[in-house]
């Protein structure tokens, strides 16, 4: 194995969320320490090794964090691609540039998944207001306004239904460049959660079907309710994009079911390079977590089995839903994680708890 | 509840090893902080928010580090009574200072357990040669003889067959406080883990059937090869020793599984105050683990579901044998545990891993 990584070794991951916390602790459970560099401490910070403070444009930290490592992951897509370079050229960064570049711009993004022949929803690009009136003419309405880039949680974008709101549209998005996507009528949002290894298997999660209140993920169901057929598709996608993309680690494929007349397909709606929320339920309710899949990933080390223990429920603590706690604990086979967030403001992310109910 | 921690406390513990880092691991996925401290560094510094290095008599270093904490807890029975003293006066410790003198003197445990009802196998004090001799006169050989205080895996004890080897016995526990005790014919050895909630709620993870290999926990099963009406005694049991011990925590029951013709008796061998090797499988297949269960009884919060996900099979990975994590990271369905300890040295214990194979 290339650049393969040994218990005791050290991981590096930009980012101390509660992304890069799920991923430091899979990594110790193999024996593995973590380095966590983030400009602001973070729920990650309590269960690592290492942690650095500093800027991703401060090069001199960069360094002496790389130097620290054998591999460079991130928990967040948002990676400044001069960061990623700089770190690169001295250790492997899992998943690439490529991914990373791919995903943080949604036009690129689009266009390639098109061009290795997966199906999205109609799109154009956005640079100006008189961009905007002919997108609107060619893929007609509603349709979505969306920045390239920066977007996550359903911030930077906004549906328009009416001809007469374009101007308000392009300034609610900053004026920024921009995509303007055909709207998906589609029956259920669903995601894959794959992982590639340095040896280019792949083994992917059940999907997963989940649902959104507010623009963030409320709740996730595994099985989701689609066709075995369409599910192998959709995994068989997932495989498909990491390939292309030459990718090393966990990668997810957010995706719309739709159902026309009796059949169903597969429009995919964007890729995270990264662990995802919507596999948080792998901790409790698969034998390798997605977290411990991608540390197996980035270290060059085999994937593990994604096989499930059973029918999985999982549900966000959002805000002040995380004051529920107590009640949780109570909850017989609820398994609760918090994320050692100190102030639960309104929209952000305290925990979740998962439920496995096993089939017969 | 009492004393009663918050999401975002932090809790102590003292001991570094791979007890401390998995209980730190489970404190983390409950948004719970750990203060680890120890003479010595250890694999759980890697996963804990605070820690400190220390002797166990340094006053000041204590009181600092209950000043830390909301609760202090520990991960090995022989923690110095003055220092339990110290802490409790500062902090609650949990399990509390009368497991701790119970379980740490052999003769103490023994005569405690017979006096609640509980069968041990036949013992007798050992000041002296003479009173070896005396003892081995009353209960017959072979025989056992066994250092009252600080043994662990098989270290301080030594088995007597023949009655001219009493003096070279004596000298191997090196002349210090022991006890006879008398040989008991098992069928096998099994363990009961259960937690009792500040509350007094008392839940058992089902019975665990271990084997030892040079006096080193090599093998668990669960469930044990076991009468239902027997592992119901057997977990009643470990609940009787809890209550009588007004614990709180995590309890071990170490018993020995007695066959008499058609007919199975438990004789219990000895209790840890504390998580157990016998228990790491609960991690991966049971809903709540012995360390979140731990971790939730100290804090004062409800116990957790012992349910279990399947059959189970644990292994411990001895010295040398930590070096085949690649083929095990290769095994399909087995999850791989791994400490952190740098050096593989025989007898060490350097991971396990567990397979769930789920029942019909």
């Amino acid at each position: 194995m290339t650049h393969a990584l040994k218990p005791g070794d050290m991981i590096g991951v930009l980012g101390s969320g509660q992304l890069g916390r799920m991923i430091a602790m899979a990594a110790a459970r193999l024996g593995l320490r973590t380095h966590i560099y983030c400009p602001d401490p973070g729920p990650a910070f309590d269960v690592c090794a290492l942690h650095t403070i500093a800027a991703y444009e401060d090069e001199a930290a960069l360094a002496s964090f790389a130097d620290s490592v054998g591999v460079v992951s991130y928990e967040f897509e948002n990676v400044p691609a001069k960061t990623a370079a700089f770190l690169a050229a001295r250790r492997p960064v899992r998943p690439g540039a490529r991914a990373l570049a791919t995903s943080q711009d949604r036009f690129v993004e689009k266009t390639f998944l098109n061009d290795i022949g997966i199906a999205t929803a109609p799109f154009a690009a956005v640079d100006s207001l008189d961009d905007l009136h002919a997108a609107v003419t060619r893929l007609g309405l509603p349709a979505i306004l969306k920045t390239r880039r920066f977007g996550y949680d359903g911030k930077g974008q906004v549906m328009i239904r009416d001809e007469r709101d374009l101007a308000q549209a392009f300034d609610a998005v900053g004026a920024a460049p921009s995509i303007l996507e055909g709207f998906v009528p589609f029956a259920r949002e669903v995601s894959v959660i794959g992982a590639r290894g340095l040896d280019g298997s792949f083994a992917a999660f059940d999907v997963c079907e989940n649902e959104h209140e507010d623009h963030i993920l409320a709740h996730t169901m595994v099985p989701a309710r689609i066709g075995a057929e369409t599910a192998r598709a959709a995994m068989d996608m997932a495989g498909r994009i990491a390939a292309a993309l030459d990718y090393v680690g966990v990668i997810t494929v957010e995706m719309f079911l739709v159902e026309d007349g009796g059949a169903e397909r597969i429009v995919v709606n964007e890729i995270a390079p990264r662990v995802h929320n919507s596999g948080h339920w792998t901790i409790d309710g698969a034998v390798t977590s997605q977290f411990e899949q991608h540390v197996r990933a980035i270290c060059g080390w085999p994937l593990g089995s994604p096989r499930r223990h059973g029918r999985i429920e999982m549900r966000n603590l959002i805000g002040q839903q995380g004051n529920g706690w107590e009640a949780l604990l109570r909850e017989p086979g609820v398994c609760l994680h918090l994320y050692g967030k100190h102030e639960a403001r309104a929209g952000r992310k305290m925990g979740h708890w998962t439920k496995v109910t096993p089939e017969g």
